[in-house]
């Protein structure tokens, strides 16, 4: 089975971020990967996207009953009815997942892969401070490129 | 987006109801449309199997943390952790769905799926009674590749 | 810790069926045991009615993000944000669960009651066929003290 | 309707985490508010002791199919079934959530009270930086007292 390369960020996005995503999806695609994201706008689409452009494939892990508001890059859609639980089946689903940037919406992502063990990339994303101290539970990138090498280095297979 | 048809059935299974299950497959993938499916043992790895044999795709919707039990037909795995709350999951994420046989677990995504409005055809299945009627809410057919045809002519789209 | 019981029923009800449900609430309360319910209109209120008359306990598990909908006599709210999923979870919290007459929603719980090995007493509600032959997995009651005498004798303790 | 607070932390507790946990318990009942809270030991625990020992009433939301697990000082104990997504519904379920210390688990309660616009308030638990910035999403309380009275002050009603 191939691996599964969960993308997560904002639904909100400026032009740069955006790049940021669609370079991320391109580099899943070209590395062989799949993509899972939550199939909405912003960072979500940005990846899905990138994916598409590559030639790869995507999932999108929707929180409402049906596909409404989908992006039109998703390959398969999976419409959940979960609300906002369906962040944490996202990350769930995923062998490493890469955070964006992002908001309270990311940063409940990060916690739950970081509380499954499911390994976490960021990048520009939230920092986590316990005790005074930066957890090292997310692992650090810089570029698109190195996010998606370092997911797919620490994915569970 | 394809079309995604469920296969819901038990996870034992005898060679009579296991060959039910590959021939449903095959059709699902004659038709163009996605197989999903629990992704476990029985009805779901014959479903999967007719997928592959015929070359289609398919998604198994697993209800523990990881990939564990997977049958090896499964083209993307998508744990959940979510125990038996993935039966709701399953029909959710349909667009129509075949129960096959069956005991409780099926039975409980037959009524997830009634309530949800996702369309459900049955193959040998249960039959429910309301006030000592019929419900007509299970679509009856008798053969795999009938199920299949009505299973598509009644999917949301 | 005392006994839950819950109490699985439609929503719209008629004068006769609500009165089924308050005479079950009553006879939850009198024999010391907590209501569990869905939380809104129909039958999940008469019952939560019949408990409060009674000077028992209720809590409601409610579908919504927030306490919109919930009846008067609830006790303690739970939101769950779970939509449908909650009716799994209900019946997941409780001892042993009441199905009263009911429409698809009721008859989901029914089934996640068996699969997940939670008794259930029903009360001229769904009946269930496999193979032809009636699904011994729901216990009959003719009145709503019958009801609740052996929904007490078969909880889970 | 009585307000409900959420306590959230660690299963693991040192002696002096585990009185601030208790403290928060009494502080809490003799508001008159309802804890809500994981059910198991550690904070969820000391909670649930301070709550007994001052006369309120606590509600443990458990993660596991049964009451295996509980501690002793829980009034109610709803099991779930739902694994580590109880988190999400455990802070959904609150007025309010006091954090208290805390690893991944607790750093996912905040998020997605946070996610779901619950007010949280911390005590000595995790620090969220967004671009350097500390974000102002958690509330600092000192003490057990000043965090239930600043609790009690946010709670949604």
């Amino acid at each position: 089975m191939k691996v599964k390369i969960g993308v997560l960020g904002p639904h909100d996005t400026n032009e740069r971020e955006y790049r940021l995503g669609v370079e991320l999806g391109e580099e899943i695609a070209r590395a062989g990967a799949i993509l899972l994201c939550g199939g909405l706008d912003g960072m979500m689409e940005a990846a899905a996207k990138g994916v598409r452009q590559a030639g790869g494939e995507s999932i999108g892990i929707l929180p409402g009953d049906g596909a409404e508001g989908v992006n039109p890059y998703i390959d398969t859609a999976i419409p959940t009815g979960l609300g906002m639980y369906r962040n944490a089946l996202l990350v769930r689903a995923c062998d490493a997942v890469i955070a964006v940037r992002g908001a309270y919406g990311t940063l409940s992502e990060i916690a739950f892969a970081l509380r499954a063990k499911v390994p976490v990339v960021g990048l520009e994303t939230w920092t986590l401070l316990r005790d005074g101290e930066v957890d090292p539970g997310i692992n650090l990138a810089e570029t698109p490129r190195e996010a998606v090498a370092l997911a797919l280095s620490l994915a569970r297979r």
